[in-house]
Protein backbone atom coordinates (compact mmCIF):
# COMPACT_ATOMS: atom_id res chain seq x y z
CA UNK A 1 0.00 0.00 0.00
CA UNK A 2 1.58 3.58 -0.74
CA UNK A 3 -0.31 6.93 -0.62
CA UNK A 4 2.77 8.62 -1.08
CA UNK A 5 1.55 10.08 -4.35
CA UNK A 6 -2.07 10.54 -5.77
CA UNK A 7 -3.58 10.95 -8.97
CA UNK A 8 -6.43 14.22 -9.23
CA UNK A 9 -7.53 15.29 -12.65
CA UNK A 10 -6.40 19.25 -13.58
CA UNK A 11 -7.13 21.74 -15.90
CA UNK A 12 -4.23 23.65 -16.99
CA UNK A 13 -5.38 27.46 -18.61
CA UNK A 14 -3.03 29.98 -19.74
CA UNK A 15 -3.48 33.70 -21.20
CA UNK A 16 -5.93 31.67 -24.25
CA UNK A 17 -7.57 29.75 -21.76
CA UNK A 18 -8.36 26.25 -20.67
CA UNK A 19 -5.61 23.43 -22.66
CA UNK A 20 -8.21 20.84 -20.94
CA UNK A 21 -8.44 18.41 -18.71
CA UNK A 22 -5.34 15.58 -17.62
CA UNK A 23 -4.61 13.55 -15.26
CA UNK A 24 -1.88 14.86 -12.66
CA UNK A 25 0.00 13.39 -9.66
CA UNK A 26 -0.06 14.84 -6.26
CA UNK A 27 1.67 14.40 -2.76
CA UNK A 28 -0.40 12.48 -0.29
CA UNK A 29 -1.40 14.30 2.95
CA UNK A 30 -2.39 12.71 5.51
CA UNK A 31 -2.51 13.19 9.21
CA UNK A 32 0.07 10.67 11.75
CA UNK A 33 -0.83 10.63 15.12
CA UNK A 34 1.87 9.30 17.68
CA UNK A 35 1.45 7.84 20.73
CA UNK A 36 3.47 6.80 23.55
CA UNK A 37 2.24 3.84 25.56
CA UNK A 38 -1.02 4.57 24.46
CA UNK A 39 -1.59 8.49 25.36
CA UNK A 40 -1.59 10.86 22.60
CA UNK A 41 1.60 12.68 22.02
CA UNK A 42 0.95 14.97 18.80
CA UNK A 43 -0.61 14.62 15.25
CA UNK A 44 1.34 16.17 12.32
CA UNK A 45 0.11 16.13 8.48
CA UNK A 46 2.61 13.91 6.30
CA UNK A 47 2.92 12.47 3.67
CA UNK A 48 2.61 8.69 3.70
CA UNK A 49 5.67 6.49 4.02
CA UNK A 50 8.70 6.02 5.93
CA UNK A 51 6.22 6.62 8.72
CA UNK A 52 8.34 4.94 11.58
CA UNK A 53 11.31 6.78 10.68
CA UNK A 54 9.41 10.39 10.83
CA UNK A 55 8.21 8.71 14.41
CA UNK A 56 11.64 7.85 15.25
CA UNK A 57 12.60 11.01 14.42
CA UNK A 58 10.43 13.16 15.61
CA UNK A 59 10.51 11.53 19.37
CA UNK A 60 15.16 12.16 18.64
CA UNK A 61 14.06 15.71 17.87
CA UNK A 62 11.67 16.55 20.69
CA UNK A 63 14.79 15.14 22.98
CA UNK A 64 12.75 12.07 24.17
CA UNK A 65 14.73 9.32 22.99
CA UNK A 66 18.64 9.13 21.42
CA UNK A 67 19.41 5.36 20.75
CA UNK A 68 17.79 2.57 19.45
CA UNK A 69 17.16 0.36 22.40
CA UNK A 70 15.08 3.09 23.82
CA UNK A 71 12.14 2.97 21.12
CA UNK A 72 10.86 -0.94 21.95
CA UNK A 73 8.35 -0.97 19.85
CA UNK A 74 6.25 1.03 16.98
CA UNK A 75 2.88 -0.57 15.15
CA UNK A 76 0.03 1.07 13.63
CA UNK A 77 -2.75 -1.61 15.79
CA UNK A 78 -4.87 1.51 16.93
CA UNK A 79 -5.75 2.62 13.82
CA UNK A 80 -8.86 1.69 12.83
CA UNK A 81 -11.78 2.46 10.79
CA UNK A 82 -15.58 2.46 11.70
CA UNK A 83 -15.21 -0.73 9.20
CA UNK A 84 -12.07 -2.69 11.15
CA UNK A 85 -9.95 -1.65 8.54
CA UNK A 86 -6.56 -0.49 9.52
CA UNK A 87 -5.85 3.36 8.62
CA UNK A 88 -1.97 3.32 9.00
CA UNK A 89 -2.38 6.59 10.04
CA UNK A 90 -1.68 6.34 14.22
CA UNK A 91 1.30 4.78 14.97
CA UNK A 92 1.37 3.21 18.86
CA UNK A 93 5.05 3.86 20.48
CA UNK A 94 6.84 1.86 23.07
CA UNK A 95 9.43 2.80 24.98
CA UNK A 96 12.00 0.98 27.00
CA UNK A 97 11.93 1.04 30.52
CA UNK A 98 13.61 4.35 32.14
CA UNK A 99 13.10 6.49 29.51
CA UNK A 100 10.94 9.17 30.75
CA UNK A 101 7.91 9.78 29.18
CA UNK A 102 7.52 13.58 28.09
CA UNK A 103 5.29 15.63 30.10
CA UNK A 104 2.78 16.11 27.92
CA UNK A 105 1.59 19.37 29.34
CA UNK A 106 4.93 20.11 27.92
CA UNK A 107 4.25 19.22 24.67
CA UNK A 108 1.28 21.14 23.43
CA UNK A 109 4.13 24.24 22.70
CA UNK A 110 6.62 22.29 21.23
CA UNK A 111 9.08 24.37 21.61
CA UNK A 112 8.34 25.24 25.44
CA UNK A 113 6.23 24.38 28.35
CA UNK A 114 3.22 26.78 28.61
CA UNK A 115 4.47 28.22 31.96
CA UNK A 116 8.30 28.75 31.86
CA UNK A 117 7.20 32.06 29.83
CA UNK A 118 9.62 30.95 27.19
CA UNK A 119 8.23 34.77 25.36
CA UNK A 120 8.76 35.89 28.30
CA UNK A 121 12.56 36.92 27.17
CA UNK A 122 13.64 36.94 23.40
CA UNK A 123 16.89 34.99 23.99
CA UNK A 124 17.49 31.84 22.15
CA UNK A 125 18.29 29.78 25.31
CA UNK A 126 14.75 30.18 26.29
CA UNK A 127 13.37 27.67 22.87
CA UNK A 128 16.37 25.60 22.32
CA UNK A 129 16.13 21.86 23.75
CA UNK A 130 19.49 20.53 24.76
CA UNK A 131 20.94 17.97 22.45
CA UNK A 132 22.36 14.55 24.20
CA UNK A 133 25.18 15.02 21.75
CA UNK A 134 27.85 18.04 21.05
CA UNK A 135 28.34 18.95 17.33
CA UNK A 136 30.40 21.49 18.37
CA UNK A 137 33.08 18.63 18.70
CA UNK A 138 33.01 17.07 15.43
CA UNK A 139 36.70 17.51 13.78
CA UNK A 140 35.20 17.07 10.62
CA UNK A 141 36.36 18.93 7.41
CA UNK A 142 34.12 18.96 4.59
CA UNK A 143 35.23 19.92 1.25
CA UNK A 144 33.99 23.00 -0.78
CA UNK A 145 33.62 21.07 -4.36
CA UNK A 146 31.94 18.28 -2.45
CA UNK A 147 29.65 20.56 -1.03
CA UNK A 148 28.66 22.68 -4.13
CA UNK A 149 27.54 19.06 -5.97
CA UNK A 150 25.18 17.64 -2.92
CA UNK A 151 22.23 19.93 -4.17
CA UNK A 152 22.43 18.05 -7.44
CA UNK A 153 22.62 14.80 -5.65
CA UNK A 154 19.69 15.53 -3.43
CA UNK A 155 17.90 16.00 -6.75
CA UNK A 156 18.50 12.97 -8.08
CA UNK A 157 17.07 10.96 -5.11
CA UNK A 158 14.12 13.20 -5.29
CA UNK A 159 11.64 10.35 -7.00
CA UNK A 160 8.62 12.04 -5.00
CA UNK A 161 9.49 15.74 -6.30
CA UNK A 162 9.93 14.43 -9.65
CA UNK A 163 6.40 13.38 -10.35
CA UNK A 164 4.76 15.91 -8.07
CA UNK A 165 6.81 18.77 -8.00
CA UNK A 166 5.48 19.64 -4.41
CA UNK A 167 7.33 18.04 -1.62
CA UNK A 168 10.63 18.75 0.13
CA UNK A 169 13.80 16.60 0.76
CA UNK A 170 16.25 15.95 2.93
CA UNK A 171 19.16 14.14 2.45
CA UNK A 172 21.51 12.54 4.48
CA UNK A 173 25.71 12.66 3.42
CA UNK A 174 28.95 10.72 5.20
CA UNK A 175 31.75 12.94 4.92
CA UNK A 176 35.15 10.77 3.74
CA UNK A 177 37.59 11.03 6.70
CA UNK A 178 40.19 13.24 5.79
CA UNK A 179 43.25 11.36 4.76
CA UNK A 180 46.35 12.37 4.10
CA UNK A 181 47.33 8.99 2.57
CA UNK A 182 44.38 8.91 0.32
CA UNK A 183 45.91 12.67 -0.96
CA UNK A 184 49.94 11.23 -1.45
CA UNK A 185 48.36 8.07 -2.78
CA UNK A 186 47.35 10.62 -5.92
CA UNK A 187 43.49 9.27 -5.34
CA UNK A 188 42.26 12.87 -4.72
CA UNK A 189 39.23 12.99 -1.81
CA UNK A 190 36.59 10.28 -1.57
CA UNK A 191 33.46 11.22 -2.35
CA UNK A 192 30.45 12.20 0.23
CA UNK A 193 28.70 8.96 0.50
CA UNK A 194 24.62 9.18 0.11
CA UNK A 195 23.24 7.28 2.95
CA UNK A 196 19.87 8.54 3.17
CA UNK A 197 16.76 10.71 1.41
CA UNK A 198 13.48 10.98 2.60
CA UNK A 199 10.34 13.60 1.24
CA UNK A 200 7.85 14.83 2.49
CA UNK A 201 5.25 17.81 2.34
CA UNK A 202 6.38 18.86 5.53
CA UNK A 203 10.17 20.03 5.19
CA UNK A 204 10.24 19.30 9.39
CA UNK A 205 9.17 15.84 8.20
CA UNK A 206 11.69 15.12 5.71
CA UNK A 207 14.03 16.07 8.71
CA UNK A 208 12.81 13.76 11.20
CA UNK A 209 12.23 10.87 8.49
CA UNK A 210 16.19 10.64 8.20
CA UNK A 211 17.11 11.73 11.94
CA UNK A 212 14.73 8.48 12.73
CA UNK A 213 16.15 6.28 9.51
CA UNK A 214 19.68 7.43 11.33
CA UNK A 215 18.25 6.52 14.53
CA UNK A 216 16.89 3.25 14.22
CA UNK A 217 20.86 2.38 12.10
CA UNK A 218 22.31 2.66 15.09
CA UNK A 219 23.50 5.72 13.27
CA UNK A 220 23.90 8.29 16.16
CA UNK A 221 25.13 10.46 17.02
CA UNK A 222 25.36 11.98 12.98
CA UNK A 223 29.47 12.75 13.03
CA UNK A 224 30.50 13.49 10.22
CA UNK A 225 27.77 14.49 7.77
CA UNK A 226 26.29 17.07 6.00
CA UNK A 227 22.12 17.27 5.75
CA UNK A 228 20.55 18.46 2.64
CA UNK A 229 17.39 20.03 2.84
CA UNK A 230 15.75 21.11 -0.62
CA UNK A 231 14.11 24.80 1.08
CA UNK A 232 14.93 27.27 3.93
CA UNK A 233 17.22 26.71 7.10
CA UNK A 234 14.89 27.44 9.58
CA UNK A 235 15.82 27.47 13.26
CA UNK A 236 13.61 24.14 14.21
CA UNK A 237 15.69 22.79 11.33
CA UNK A 238 18.83 23.84 13.17
CA UNK A 239 17.34 22.50 16.10
CA UNK A 240 17.31 19.05 14.99
CA UNK A 241 20.51 18.56 13.22
CA UNK A 242 21.73 19.43 16.74
CA UNK A 243 19.65 17.00 18.32
CA UNK A 244 21.21 14.13 15.84
CA UNK A 245 24.39 15.17 16.46
CA UNK A 246 24.64 16.27 12.94
CA UNK A 247 27.61 19.11 12.13
CA UNK A 248 26.55 20.55 9.24
CA UNK A 249 23.28 22.26 7.84
CA UNK A 250 22.77 22.92 3.99
CA UNK A 251 19.71 24.85 2.64
CA UNK A 252 19.14 25.23 -0.92
CA UNK A 253 17.23 28.59 0.21
CA UNK A 254 17.87 31.15 3.10
CA UNK A 255 18.28 30.55 6.36
CA UNK A 256 16.72 33.11 8.95
CA UNK A 257 18.87 35.28 11.52
CA UNK A 258 17.26 32.50 14.28
CA UNK A 259 19.06 29.77 12.60
CA UNK A 260 21.98 31.26 11.83
CA UNK A 261 22.31 32.26 16.00
CA UNK A 262 21.60 28.84 16.80
CA UNK A 263 24.38 27.16 14.34
CA UNK A 264 26.45 29.52 16.11
CA UNK A 265 25.60 28.78 19.02
CA UNK A 266 26.04 25.00 18.99
CA UNK A 267 28.95 24.52 16.99
CA UNK A 268 26.53 23.79 13.59
CA UNK A 269 28.46 24.90 9.83
CA UNK A 270 25.12 26.39 8.28
CA UNK A 271 25.25 26.70 4.46
CA UNK A 272 22.33 28.25 2.64
CA UNK A 273 21.51 29.74 -0.80
CA UNK A 274 23.16 26.02 -1.49
CA UNK A 275 22.89 26.11 -5.61
CA UNK A 276 25.11 23.75 -7.23
CA UNK A 277 27.67 26.58 -8.35
CA UNK A 278 28.00 28.49 -5.08
CA UNK A 279 26.86 28.85 -1.54
CA UNK A 280 26.82 31.20 1.20
CA UNK A 281 28.56 30.19 4.71
CA UNK A 282 26.69 31.66 7.75
CA UNK A 283 28.09 30.00 10.74
CA UNK A 284 30.84 27.69 11.48
CA UNK A 285 33.20 28.31 8.16
CA UNK A 286 36.57 27.07 10.17
CA UNK A 287 34.96 23.39 8.77
CA UNK A 288 35.42 24.28 5.04
CA UNK A 289 38.47 23.02 3.36
CA UNK A 290 39.48 23.32 -0.73
CA UNK B 1 10.92 49.20 17.24
CA UNK B 2 11.38 46.43 13.35
CA UNK B 3 12.81 43.41 13.85
CA UNK B 4 11.84 41.75 10.40
CA UNK B 5 15.16 41.59 9.13
CA UNK B 6 18.68 41.52 10.27
CA UNK B 7 22.08 41.58 9.49
CA UNK B 8 24.27 38.64 9.78
CA UNK B 9 28.24 38.44 8.19
CA UNK B 10 27.92 35.92 5.22
CA UNK B 11 31.01 34.39 3.02
CA UNK B 12 29.85 33.28 -0.43
CA UNK B 13 32.02 30.57 -2.05
CA UNK B 14 31.88 29.00 -5.06
CA UNK B 15 34.25 26.04 -7.24
CA UNK B 16 37.26 28.83 -6.74
CA UNK B 17 36.56 29.04 -3.05
CA UNK B 18 36.11 31.86 -0.43
CA UNK B 19 34.49 35.12 -2.15
CA UNK B 20 34.95 37.12 0.79
CA UNK B 21 32.42 38.46 3.50
CA UNK B 22 29.95 40.98 3.13
CA UNK B 23 26.76 41.43 5.60
CA UNK B 24 23.76 40.20 4.48
CA UNK B 25 20.15 40.46 5.05
CA UNK B 26 17.93 37.75 7.27
CA UNK B 27 14.33 37.27 7.80
CA UNK B 28 13.77 37.80 11.30
CA UNK B 29 12.19 34.39 13.35
CA UNK B 30 10.83 34.94 16.99
CA UNK B 31 8.68 32.97 18.86
CA UNK B 32 5.34 34.37 19.57
CA UNK B 33 3.26 33.42 22.44
CA UNK B 34 -0.35 34.25 22.66
CA UNK B 35 -1.96 33.88 25.43
CA UNK B 36 -6.17 33.74 25.99
CA UNK B 37 -7.28 35.78 29.44
CA UNK B 38 -3.99 34.99 30.48
CA UNK B 39 -3.68 31.22 29.57
CA UNK B 40 -1.04 30.22 26.96
CA UNK B 41 -2.65 28.88 23.98
CA UNK B 42 0.37 28.32 21.52
CA UNK B 43 3.80 29.41 20.50
CA UNK B 44 4.68 30.24 16.97
CA UNK B 45 7.91 30.85 15.31
CA UNK B 46 6.94 34.16 12.91
CA UNK B 47 8.94 37.10 11.71
CA UNK B 48 8.07 40.11 14.07
CA UNK B 49 5.85 42.58 12.58
CA UNK B 50 1.87 42.68 12.05
CA UNK B 51 1.53 40.47 15.30
CA UNK B 52 -2.04 41.18 15.98
CA UNK B 53 -2.62 40.59 12.80
CA UNK B 54 -0.80 37.01 13.26
CA UNK B 55 -3.12 36.26 16.39
CA UNK B 56 -5.94 37.64 15.23
CA UNK B 57 -5.60 35.71 11.98
CA UNK B 58 -4.93 32.14 14.03
CA UNK B 59 -7.61 32.93 16.33
CA UNK B 60 -9.82 33.26 13.35
CA UNK B 61 -8.28 30.24 11.54
CA UNK B 62 -9.09 27.66 14.63
CA UNK B 63 -12.56 28.78 14.99
CA UNK B 64 -12.35 30.97 17.88
CA UNK B 65 -13.88 34.30 16.90
CA UNK B 66 -15.39 35.78 13.39
CA UNK B 67 -16.09 38.95 14.02
CA UNK B 68 -13.58 42.13 15.03
CA UNK B 69 -15.90 42.75 18.49
CA UNK B 70 -15.39 39.46 19.29
CA UNK B 71 -11.71 40.28 20.20
CA UNK B 72 -11.79 42.83 22.57
CA UNK B 73 -8.13 43.28 23.11
CA UNK B 74 -4.76 42.62 22.53
CA UNK B 75 -1.68 44.03 24.24
CA UNK B 76 2.41 42.65 25.08
CA UNK B 77 2.30 43.82 28.60
CA UNK B 78 3.16 40.16 29.92
CA UNK B 79 6.24 39.89 27.71
CA UNK B 80 8.73 41.28 29.96
CA UNK B 81 12.51 40.24 30.48
CA UNK B 82 14.71 40.26 33.51
CA UNK B 83 15.47 43.56 32.67
CA UNK B 84 12.00 44.29 32.68
CA UNK B 85 12.02 45.41 28.84
CA UNK B 86 9.20 44.28 27.27
CA UNK B 87 10.31 41.67 24.41
CA UNK B 88 7.01 42.04 22.20
CA UNK B 89 7.06 38.45 22.16
CA UNK B 90 3.90 37.84 23.95
CA UNK B 91 0.35 38.80 22.82
CA UNK B 92 -2.40 39.00 25.54
CA UNK B 93 -5.65 38.43 24.49
CA UNK B 94 -8.71 39.40 25.95
CA UNK B 95 -11.74 38.06 24.36
CA UNK B 96 -15.74 39.14 24.52
CA UNK B 97 -18.01 38.15 27.14
CA UNK B 98 -19.70 35.17 25.59
CA UNK B 99 -16.92 34.12 23.40
CA UNK B 100 -16.57 30.12 24.17
CA UNK B 101 -12.74 29.87 25.09
CA UNK B 102 -10.93 26.99 23.20
CA UNK B 103 -10.56 23.86 24.92
CA UNK B 104 -6.49 23.99 25.24
CA UNK B 105 -6.52 20.56 25.85
CA UNK B 106 -8.00 20.34 21.95
CA UNK B 107 -5.59 22.71 21.30
CA UNK B 108 -2.84 20.67 21.75
CA UNK B 109 -2.95 18.67 18.36
CA UNK B 110 -4.03 21.51 16.12
CA UNK B 111 -6.42 19.71 14.34
CA UNK B 112 -7.96 18.06 17.36
CA UNK B 113 -8.55 16.82 20.36
CA UNK B 114 -6.43 13.88 21.27
CA UNK B 115 -9.45 11.99 22.23
CA UNK B 116 -11.17 11.69 19.04
CA UNK B 117 -9.45 9.44 17.84
CA UNK B 118 -8.49 11.95 14.51
CA UNK B 119 -6.30 9.13 12.75
CA UNK B 120 -8.69 6.18 13.46
CA UNK B 121 -10.06 7.09 10.17
CA UNK B 122 -8.55 8.76 7.15
CA UNK B 123 -11.48 10.67 6.27
CA UNK B 124 -11.55 13.93 5.73
CA UNK B 125 -14.16 14.96 7.59
CA UNK B 126 -11.99 14.07 10.81
CA UNK B 127 -9.69 16.53 10.71
CA UNK B 128 -11.79 19.32 9.06
CA UNK B 129 -13.25 21.96 11.14
CA UNK B 130 -16.40 23.99 10.30
CA UNK B 131 -16.36 27.03 9.07
CA UNK B 132 -19.01 29.60 9.80
CA UNK B 133 -18.90 30.91 6.07
CA UNK B 134 -19.90 29.19 3.31
CA UNK B 135 -17.15 30.12 0.29
CA UNK B 136 -18.95 27.30 -1.64
CA UNK B 137 -22.06 29.65 -2.20
CA UNK B 138 -19.82 32.62 -3.37
CA UNK B 139 -20.71 33.62 -6.73
CA UNK B 140 -18.10 35.55 -7.87
CA UNK B 141 -16.41 35.12 -11.40
CA UNK B 142 -12.96 35.19 -11.78
CA UNK B 143 -11.28 36.26 -14.91
CA UNK B 144 -8.35 33.82 -16.52
CA UNK B 145 -5.97 37.21 -17.35
CA UNK B 146 -6.92 38.58 -13.74
CA UNK B 147 -5.55 36.01 -11.86
CA UNK B 148 -2.56 35.18 -14.44
CA UNK B 149 -1.31 38.28 -13.37
CA UNK B 150 -1.84 38.01 -9.37
CA UNK B 151 2.29 36.27 -8.98
CA UNK B 152 3.68 39.46 -10.43
CA UNK B 153 1.07 41.54 -8.20
CA UNK B 154 1.73 39.83 -5.21
CA UNK B 155 5.79 39.80 -5.63
CA UNK B 156 5.50 43.60 -6.00
CA UNK B 157 4.58 43.69 -2.62
CA UNK B 158 7.15 41.16 -1.00
CA UNK B 159 9.52 43.79 0.52
CA UNK B 160 11.19 41.42 2.81
CA UNK B 161 11.48 39.27 0.57
CA UNK B 162 13.02 41.27 -1.99
CA UNK B 163 15.68 42.07 0.62
CA UNK B 164 16.26 38.48 2.69
CA UNK B 165 14.83 36.09 -0.19
CA UNK B 166 13.72 34.20 2.86
CA UNK B 167 10.01 34.11 3.56
CA UNK B 168 6.77 33.58 2.57
CA UNK B 169 4.12 35.60 1.41
CA UNK B 170 0.16 35.91 1.04
CA UNK B 171 -1.68 38.57 -0.53
CA UNK B 172 -5.62 39.06 -0.72
CA UNK B 173 -6.75 40.24 -4.17
CA UNK B 174 -10.91 41.59 -4.31
CA UNK B 175 -12.28 40.50 -7.39
CA UNK B 176 -14.30 43.43 -9.18
CA UNK B 177 -18.28 42.40 -9.62
CA UNK B 178 -18.75 41.20 -13.19
CA UNK B 179 -20.88 44.27 -14.78
CA UNK B 180 -22.41 44.23 -17.74
CA UNK B 181 -23.08 47.79 -17.73
CA UNK B 182 -19.10 48.37 -17.50
CA UNK B 183 -18.33 46.01 -20.49
CA UNK B 184 -21.28 47.42 -22.70
CA UNK B 185 -19.50 50.77 -21.90
CA UNK B 186 -16.17 49.36 -23.28
CA UNK B 187 -14.27 49.92 -20.65
CA UNK B 188 -13.50 46.44 -20.01
CA UNK B 189 -13.42 44.10 -16.79
CA UNK B 190 -11.93 46.13 -13.77
CA UNK B 191 -8.46 45.13 -12.31
CA UNK B 192 -8.87 42.98 -9.04
CA UNK B 193 -8.09 45.12 -5.99
CA UNK B 194 -5.18 44.19 -4.18
CA UNK B 195 -6.20 44.50 -0.53
CA UNK B 196 -3.60 43.57 1.97
CA UNK B 197 0.09 41.55 1.72
CA UNK B 198 1.30 40.04 4.50
CA UNK B 199 5.07 38.19 4.98
CA UNK B 200 6.26 35.91 7.34
CA UNK B 201 8.76 33.41 7.50
CA UNK B 202 6.03 30.97 7.83
CA UNK B 203 3.70 29.83 5.11
CA UNK B 204 1.12 29.69 7.51
CA UNK B 205 1.74 32.72 9.57
CA UNK B 206 1.49 34.71 6.00
CA UNK B 207 -1.91 33.49 5.41
CA UNK B 208 -2.92 33.85 9.36
CA UNK B 209 -1.60 37.81 9.26
CA UNK B 210 -4.06 38.76 6.49
CA UNK B 211 -7.22 36.94 7.48
CA UNK B 212 -5.89 38.73 10.46
CA UNK B 213 -5.79 41.75 8.99
CA UNK B 214 -9.46 41.55 7.27
CA UNK B 215 -10.88 40.23 10.40
CA UNK B 216 -9.83 43.59 11.99
CA UNK B 217 -10.66 45.88 9.14
CA UNK B 218 -14.39 44.33 9.35
CA UNK B 219 -14.30 42.15 6.26
CA UNK B 220 -14.85 38.83 7.32
CA UNK B 221 -16.30 36.46 5.18
CA UNK B 222 -14.04 37.48 2.84
CA UNK B 223 -16.07 37.11 -0.54
CA UNK B 224 -15.17 37.66 -3.72
CA UNK B 225 -11.49 37.70 -3.04
CA UNK B 226 -8.76 35.63 -4.08
CA UNK B 227 -6.07 34.66 -1.48
CA UNK B 228 -2.65 34.29 -3.36
CA UNK B 229 0.27 32.53 -1.86
CA UNK B 230 4.21 32.10 -2.36
CA UNK B 231 4.50 28.34 -1.63
CA UNK B 232 2.53 24.89 -1.98
CA UNK B 233 -1.22 24.78 -1.32
CA UNK B 234 -1.06 22.30 2.05
CA UNK B 235 -4.46 21.56 3.57
CA UNK B 236 -3.85 23.66 6.14
CA UNK B 237 -3.88 26.85 3.67
CA UNK B 238 -7.43 25.82 2.14
CA UNK B 239 -8.89 25.05 5.73
CA UNK B 240 -7.59 28.98 6.66
CA UNK B 241 -9.36 29.96 3.40
CA UNK B 242 -12.64 28.31 4.30
CA UNK B 243 -12.58 29.67 7.91
CA UNK B 244 -12.21 33.04 6.54
CA UNK B 245 -14.72 32.72 3.91
CA UNK B 246 -12.50 32.72 1.19
CA UNK B 247 -13.94 31.38 -2.15
CA UNK B 248 -10.16 31.08 -3.88
CA UNK B 249 -6.57 30.10 -3.43
CA UNK B 250 -3.99 30.02 -5.82
CA UNK B 251 -0.69 28.86 -4.93
CA UNK B 252 2.60 29.48 -6.91
CA UNK B 253 3.94 26.16 -6.37
CA UNK B 254 1.96 22.17 -5.68
CA UNK B 255 -1.25 21.35 -3.66
CA UNK B 256 -1.43 18.13 -1.92
CA UNK B 257 -4.15 15.76 -2.67
CA UNK B 258 -5.67 16.40 0.67
CA UNK B 259 -5.89 20.66 -0.39
CA UNK B 260 -7.79 19.36 -3.64
CA UNK B 261 -10.00 17.00 -1.61
CA UNK B 262 -10.65 19.56 0.64
CA UNK B 263 -11.61 22.63 -1.65
CA UNK B 264 -13.37 20.31 -3.54
CA UNK B 265 -15.42 19.56 -0.38
CA UNK B 266 -16.19 23.21 0.83
CA UNK B 267 -16.47 25.02 -2.60
CA UNK B 268 -12.99 26.70 -2.50
CA UNK B 269 -11.39 27.02 -6.62
CA UNK B 270 -8.13 26.10 -5.71
CA UNK B 271 -5.12 26.80 -8.11
CA UNK B 272 -1.81 25.30 -8.59
CA UNK B 273 1.63 26.25 -10.23
CA UNK B 274 0.44 29.78 -10.14
CA UNK B 275 3.38 30.93 -12.54
CA UNK B 276 2.29 34.11 -14.52
CA UNK B 277 1.66 32.70 -18.01
CA UNK B 278 -0.22 29.48 -16.88
CA UNK B 279 -2.06 28.10 -13.96
CA UNK B 280 -3.49 24.29 -13.13
CA UNK B 281 -7.01 24.13 -11.79
CA UNK B 282 -7.49 21.45 -9.39
CA UNK B 283 -11.26 22.60 -7.64
CA UNK B 284 -14.32 24.24 -8.86
CA UNK B 285 -13.64 25.35 -12.03
CA UNK B 286 -16.48 26.73 -13.03
CA UNK B 287 -15.68 30.06 -11.26
CA UNK B 288 -13.30 30.46 -14.12
CA UNK B 289 -14.44 32.84 -16.98
CA UNK B 290 -12.49 34.19 -19.66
Amino acid sequence: MTRASQRRRVHRYTAEGDEGGRADTLAGEEPLEIRLHGSSFTVTMRTPGHDFDLVAGFLVSEGVVRAPSELVQMDYRSGVDPDGQRTYNVVDVRLASGVALPDTSMQRHVYTSSSCGVCGTASIEAVTKVSSFDPAADPVRLSVPGLLALPDRLRTGQKLFATTGGVHAAGLFRWPAASADSAEAGGGPAEPELLCVREDVGRHNAVDKVVGWALREGLLPLRGTVLQVSGRASFELVQKASMAGVPALAAVSAPSALAVDLADEVGITLLGFSRGTSFNAYAHRERLVP
